[in-house]
């Protein structure tokens, strides 16, 4: 646990209230205590879940879990509760009874099985021992098959939800989690009474009341134009599946900002807070972060830049976007539309890069400096001309989340020569992924929904050659989120809406949200560069991701195949992993 | 001085006769003796030239050399006759009597300006301090201007010789070094009565006559059909370069084997062999390499494989092979048709990645084994399966020599993931070149001029994953030479040739020469992944080299104005070098 204190000499002035904010990460919860009237952050702590990610056995009975399963421990998840919010509130300084509110984000789709009382199946008796009794976080990616068949049947029935998610549900999202389920292990799909992001759940326990925020119904349970997927569309990929959105899913979608409950005495126990305050209505990481960035209007774009980057924008009305991850009513800010984008690599093509493509020297200088690698790299690649490596590539190591929506496309690296150094690949491919940014920004104004900001939060914040590039190629002042801890902090915001401090998410970003703006302007002989390379870009983004040559698509069927055991029998789950 | 004794059982039989083969390399001479009765090879001496490559810096003055110049200095090749012969012929054991003719090869085109009696321009009092006066290295490459003027002119005014060279002549032969030396010295130029080979020029200084080889006439002169370049061409790219051809290049051309004339006693004292027996032609080291092998016949394509990879084979009939370097009337082996085709970069690429590509973690691995970090490559490469990295690389990371010949070509990697390793992307370069041999062997095949035979020379024949790749992907058995020094035993057994020993080249490859055949055979399940991923190859190969994205070339532009200083001054030579 990580406890620090953040903003001591404001502490404890006896009229203030507090606010707490909790982030619900993928190995770790945040908490974090907020001064509502302006926002401060006064302390906060970092709980790790015990259990970390289960992807390769679970935890219970040692069992190995079958490639792309990745499952959490609930009981982790009220451990933070338990843990960090007390340790941050004394870290802050501050008195408990000054907390008027909780508010809570999450991972996502982050879901799990539960009884109608809340119960995780995976805490019943006998049954820690069944892997579809845990959450599935949201990497968990062997739902794939049955997300293809939710998507060839959509397309082929004309699902009018599909166009609102760039044409494709994801393997991540609740209904293929769901059906996964139900195929795998039955008689656990008729134990569960709900089917509920973990976003929800935390609320549920609480508030003691379950509730299902308009953001992960939206985003992730399909949830569109009031409804969800009919049961005749379900019936179709399985008569057992008919009513799986009316049974387990659907209960009444609260917005954003609203107030949940209150929080009843057992949580007050556990977090030592105040029974009866306000709980806000659950919400994902990236969904709440734009308040805490001030954002909350039509145009500005928040790009949470780190392992990947999240884009979300608010518009003023209901566009079809080419490739968007989704757009949902309300899905950030009530009263807007929220777009979602992504890119499915980002820091993690950096650090990949960072661990299989750069020489001992390196890390060797690095280390004599007391600096990491990626620092090094970043501040060697910063000394580079614009185009002076000769290089382009295309960030899709980890495929292509938005505009092309493929993930089983791969990178590409084109202008080596026997003189290209490490860093000018490193630099090369921070560029890619600028690159990419760029090519969901125009593909958004393209589509009637014009980018009027760019603002940037999360961990790449902190690395000024990458933000230099940013602003560089997409020749746009960037905005910076001034909080470390952007997530808590916009879920601080919506619990004190959710108080009724503030009359809405908008008032509430106002007083408390906080950017600092163009910290990095573009640099026009640089950016006179990065339009010759980003068209260099998008001919081959366009040659690669849109059936010119599928040449990344057969090389990964190679790849599988030559993986494949040699032996004919078909047993998918022990194909080697990699 | 690297001396050793190959075969010390079988020496000092005093019937035994014995030739003397020197390879003159870029940065050492080797000189062997060779028994004529069999080929034994009995005792070998390298000596490193003194001055090395001068590409930083003229050594006689310290003034530096502008970007792309190479030089040598000539006094370093007359070292290696009279420090490596003898030492050669001591770690024989053989008595010097006992040789009977002397060969050498050289790197080609390694030209420079010389007076009628062959005095080295830059010997002459003054003149040490003028770069033009040295021979100028095969990969001198500042006569790129020159050629591409050649070239242009030659095929707006129909030359029919252009078409013997894959309708470029390159910036490293004879005319285009010859026409920069007049425009940037015209006096150097006046005063150089002869332009000659280093091949031929040591082969003077053996003999004390002047002659001129078939095969660098051929491949580096322009001569075609019996004559050069008209004086009506040369004097359209220059009027004082009309008669290049004839005043300082034309004397008779002797074909390769035959006795350029009898050892002087100048160059017996040098050498310590007897003065009056043979010397033959001068000769290449690519191209002196297949009788080494045994190899004389039409068909059996020789690739010599080290940095850059040579193919040469003998044709009995002269065809129009699209992208290959030059096809020469006994330009290998008298009384067939010599082609020669190439790839720019093939061990450097490997060096070069392990140079930068590399993480330290293999390199410590390496020095702990005590094995060299592309022989851990190679071995963990060797463990994976084909086709398992899902990669396709293009292998012109040096440009591309033969059948597109662009050196303004660059490389590039298909199919990165987060999960691509060192040893992955290390296999998809050797892959890259395998299938760069593959395609100019359906280019030679295709053009009607079939290959037989696939026989590898060079150093990369000690690594087994290559030569495995190779087998695989060319679905050949390969054929190695049986010889760790094929140049100096082909120039030795030109010499057993030259001295009367043998009628000619095919007699004395037949008693001399000698490989192993079928060493690697190709490998069914592999050679089928490899046929798919040629396809692929084959598809980017013409997509990027072949005009459909000039992508490479643009990148390649982009570089090299960042490169380019701010100020405006025109400064060709100030540009900052890479």
């Amino acid at each position: 646990m990580i406890v620090s204190d953040n903003n001591p000499g404001t502490a404890g002035n006896s009229r203030d209230r507090h606010v707490i904010g909790v982030d619900f990460g993928t190995l770790s919860g945040r908490a974090l205590v907020v001064r509502v009237s302006d926002g401060a952050e006064l302390g906060t702590a970092v709980h790790d879940y015990r259990h970390g990610v289960m992807d390769e056995c679970l935890a219970a009975t040692g069992e190995p879990l079958p490639p792309d399963w990745a499952l959490q421990d609930p009981q982790d998840y009220l451990e933070v509760l338990r843990v960090a919010v007390p340790a941050a509130v004394t870290a802050a300084g501050i008195d408990p009874a000054s907390v008027i509110g909780i508010g809570t984000d999450f991972t996502a789709c982050t879901v799990l099985p539960v009884l109608a009382d809340g119960t995780p199946l995976c805490q019943l008796p006998g049954f820690a021992g069944r892997p579809h009794a845990y959450p599935k976080l949201w990497k968990h990616h062997a739902a794939q098959p049955q997300a293809d068949r939710i998507n060839e049947l959509a397309q082929e029935t004309g699902q009018d939800w599909l166009g609102r998610y760039g044409g494709k549900i994801s393997s991540e999202w609740e209904f293929a989690k769901g059906l996964q389920l139900l195929e795998e292990d039955p008689v656990l799909y008729r134990r569960a009474q709900r089917w509920i992001e973990a976003a929800d759940w935390i609320v549920w326990q609480l508030a003691g009341t379950e509730t299902r925020n308009a953001c992960t119904a939206g985003y992730k349970g399909i949830f569109q134009d009031g409804k969800y997927p009919s049961s005749e569309f379900l019936a179709l990929l399985d008569p057992r599946f008919a009513h799986f959105a009316t049974d387990k899913l659907a209960r009444s979608i609260m917005p954003l900002g609203a107030r949940a409950g209150s929080l009843t005495a057992g949580a007050a126990g556990l977090t030592g807070l105040p029974a009866g305050i306000a709980v806000a209505v659950g919400n994902v990481d990236a969904h709440v972060t734009p308040p805490a960035a001030g954002v909350t209007e039509p145009g500005q774009m928040v790009a949470i830049m780190g392992t990947s980057t999240c884009h979300v924008m608010n518009g003023d009305h209901l566009a079809q976007v080419p490739g968007m991850c989704g757009v949902v009513d309300g899905g950030i800010v009530p009263g807007w539309w929220g777009y979602e984008a992504g890119q499915s690599g980002v820091g993690d093509i950096f650090a990949w890069f960072a661990e299989h493509g750069v020489p001992g020297r390196y890390a060797q200088e690095a280390a004599r400096r007391g600096v990491t690698l990626l620092d090094l790299l970043s501040e060697q690649a910063a000394r580079l001309q614009a185009g002076a490596h000769g290089l382009v590539a295309l960030d899709w190591q980890s495929g292509n989340r938005s505009v092309l929506v493929d993930h089983h496309l791969s990178g590409v690296i084109a202008g080596l020569t026997l003189a290209t150094t490490a860093p000018e690949i490193y630099r090369a491919l921070i560029e890619s992924t600028a690159f990419g940014t760029r090519k969901i920004m125009s593909t958004f104004t393209e589509a009637g929904v014009p980018v009027s900001e760019l603002v940037i939060a999360g961990g790449l914040t902190r690395d000024p050659t990458v933000m230099q590039i940013y602003a560089d190629v997409t020749r746009r002042p960037l905005s910076l989120i001034d909080s470390a801890q952007g997530p808590a902090l916009g879920s601080a915001m919506h619990a004190a809406v959710a108080a009724g401090l503030y009359p809405d998410i908008g008032a509430a970003a106002t007083a408390m949200g906080r950017r600092r703006s163009a910290v990095y302007r573009p640099r026009a002989a640089d950016a006179d560069v990065y339009d010759e390379l980003y068209a260099e870009y998008e001919l081959l983004h366009d040659y690669f991701g849109r059936g010119a040559n599928e040449v990344l698509h057969r090389l990964r069927g190679i790849r599988d195949r030559a993986l494949r055991p040699q032996h004919h029998a078909a047993v998918p789950g022990a194909w080697a992993r990699r």
